[in-house]
């Protein structure tokens, strides 16, 4: 018997919306994981977060094996005690951040080796090692560890590194065993090559996993090769679990990607843009530093109903940023995550009402007419 | 008839325990009122500042005259509405921030003129200016204009510097004039000698004032040196009017002052240490950055009812103070300024019951006896 399940409850289109349940939680999908990389997502408190409407947080192998250490994480009763969530996790492997952020790294069939970023000192990750860090974090949806090539990379390095990954699918697969109330999660790999990608997720389904992963988006290629991906890789996944963009993104990226059957989503922009003055809004992104703000009286966005909008002018925000207070990144963060939340609210009830159409041509028109004009 | 009043209710000793009470909402005696100096308490939300049981909090003249600008403040309906802070508000008066963050000042009898530390540009501070940027404020309770000797000064420094306050503070009343349902304070000044504190008082009481701050102290003349000021200060002012003490201090400051009749304490320690990892609790300060915090799984103080405490471990504390992440500054402070309105709390309550030297006795155990013994 199992205590995990994922339910489609409406489609429209490639898009679904339903539920995932976890014993910590039902994730309403599409879904939004805001980041919590270090334990914490930057400048909110948990109970915030979870206002903002977010079922599920994402946190960082890499990070947290480095500081505090997964054994350490494990001794202080995982990390959701630790960071006082108690919610669905879904952990990365740590595969991604070691070829973004570590020193040093030496990759091998076996896994990668490298220095830690913050003290120099060296770790080792490999599917086996990755699988139990992320059980010793407690993570409720774990990730399979693969490798992801720097770019830009020839076709035939990224259909090594995509093979690669798939033997380290099997083996993440096998060391990740049998633990209900958990999932593990496969990654598609294959860069923007059709026939990679394809070969990618039927060496997944191959192997079988509980939801699968789309990964190696979101580096640059930009959003027209992101959606072409799109365009077959979720239909090469199976039909009745769950679909991950790893790293996506932009507001536009994910109507575009729920609109292409994809039922889950991460990024770091909401949050990462509020620590510097940028707010995400129905109208587009809006520099709260433009001096074009110190007199308005006006919220950043008149129909949001999160705390800033409701209690703070964009005078306040643009004073507060301006003088770098951390007010500022608080407020920011929870309008951006807020936004971000009620934009995959729209989207879930629109595929429920067979409306995804409408509801994304709204969305673009509002987004182009831009910001409001001054005051 | 008064819009505002101050009511006595208990006293012990020389302590007292009453209401001060102003349109905008009633302050608790002794009060503890957090610093919100650029329209902010730092790393708190105006709802969360309320939680720790605030009544009232500090705004700084100088800062808010600089940026975002009394005026401009003013067309934007005043610091109330601008950081979301519906209750009483004290705004200091400028003079002791000009001469302590400012460049290039030239003081003439008429005021002060500075170069502003944000931006260079050249400003002026008098009586009547400053009566006019706490208006535009919409200040509750403004301070009359003074000024601060740098130490260490000569006592005819004091001296003279001290009678020039008065005279400006003769100057604050007038400008003041009558504004129902606002307060204005006068400031004794004089340094560590008794006949020019009492001069000073004197010459408060003779201009008169709703209520009477404590000022000069705090500036390194160390516990012993201000305890001898707080011996005879406090009687030389109106009884039925409220004492404020500028910028003290620590817990065992505040003790000690309320034991000799002050009545209201301002101080940016709770939040400045917050940020920078140190928490005050009941056992004595607490540094968080101390390594024997890595793996401890309790609070911070297990006796503490605010979030940090409820929700959290020293261990997690740790690693985010480590790790230099916001939430450290946002837990932190909440748990100092929490801890402060409790210290407030139990005097108030202590007075009442006509218990305060008990109370002192305990806390002082309790302090001196220090932080829980390693895990």
């Amino acid at each position: 018997m199992s205590t995990t399940a994922f339910h489609i409850a409406a489609r429209d289109g490639r898009a679904r919306t339903g539920t995932l349940t976890l014993p910590r939680g039902e994730i309403r999908t599409p879904a939004f994981m805001p980041v919590g990389t270090a334990a914490t997502v930057k400048a909110m408190l948990p109970g915030s977060v979870r206002a903002t409407g977010a079922d599920i947080l994402l946190g960082n192998t890499y990070h947290l094996m480095l500081r505090p250490g997964a054994e350490r994480m494990a001794r202080l009763g995982g990390l959701h005690r630790f960071m006082n969530w108690d919610r669905p996790i879904l952990t990365d492997s740590g595969g991604f951040q070691v070829m973004s952020l570590a020193d040093l790294r030496k990759l091998t069939e076996e896994g990668v080796t490298f220095k830690s970023h913050v003290d120099g000192s060296t770790h080792h990750l490999s599917p086996e090692r990755s699988m139990e860090i992320q059980r010793l974090l407690g993570s409720d949806i774990v990730m399979a560890f693969d490798e992801c090539p720097a770019l830009p990379a020839t076709e035939e390095a990224v259909a090594a590194s995509m093979r690669l990954s798939m033997r380290w699918a099997a083996r993440s697969r096998e060391a990740f065993g049998d633990r209900p109330g958990h999932m593990l999660f496969g990654i598609v790999q294959g860069g923007v090559t059709r026939e990679l990608r394809e070969e990618s997720a039927a060496a997944l389904r191959g192997i079988g996993f509980d939801g699968y992963a789309i990964g190696g988006l979101a580096v640059g290629e930009g959003q027209e090769a992101m959606f072409g991906v799109l365009d077959y890789t979720p239909g090469a996944l199976p039909d009745d679990r769950p679909r991950y963009l790893m790293g996506v993104g932009k507001p536009d990226d994910i109507v575009g990607a729920v609109q292409r059957g994809v039922d889950m989503f991460d990024c770091v922009l909401p949050s990462r843009s509020g620590r510097t003055g940028q707010a995400l809004t129905r109208r587009g992104q809006v520099n709260l530093r433009n001096a074009r703000h110190a007199e308005d009286p006006r919220p950043l966005d008149p129909d949001c109903t999160c705390p800033t909008c409701t209690g703070y002018s964009r005078a306040y925000l643009h004073h507060v940023v301006k003088a770098g207070e951390i007010i500022a990144s608080m407020l920011l963060t929870w309008h951006n995550l807020h936004y971000y939340q009620e934009l995959m609210a729209g989207l879930r009830a629109a595929i429920a009402a067979g409306r995804l159409t409408e509801f994304a041509a709204a969305f673009d028109a509002e987004r182009l007419a831009g910001d409001l004009p001054p005051v």
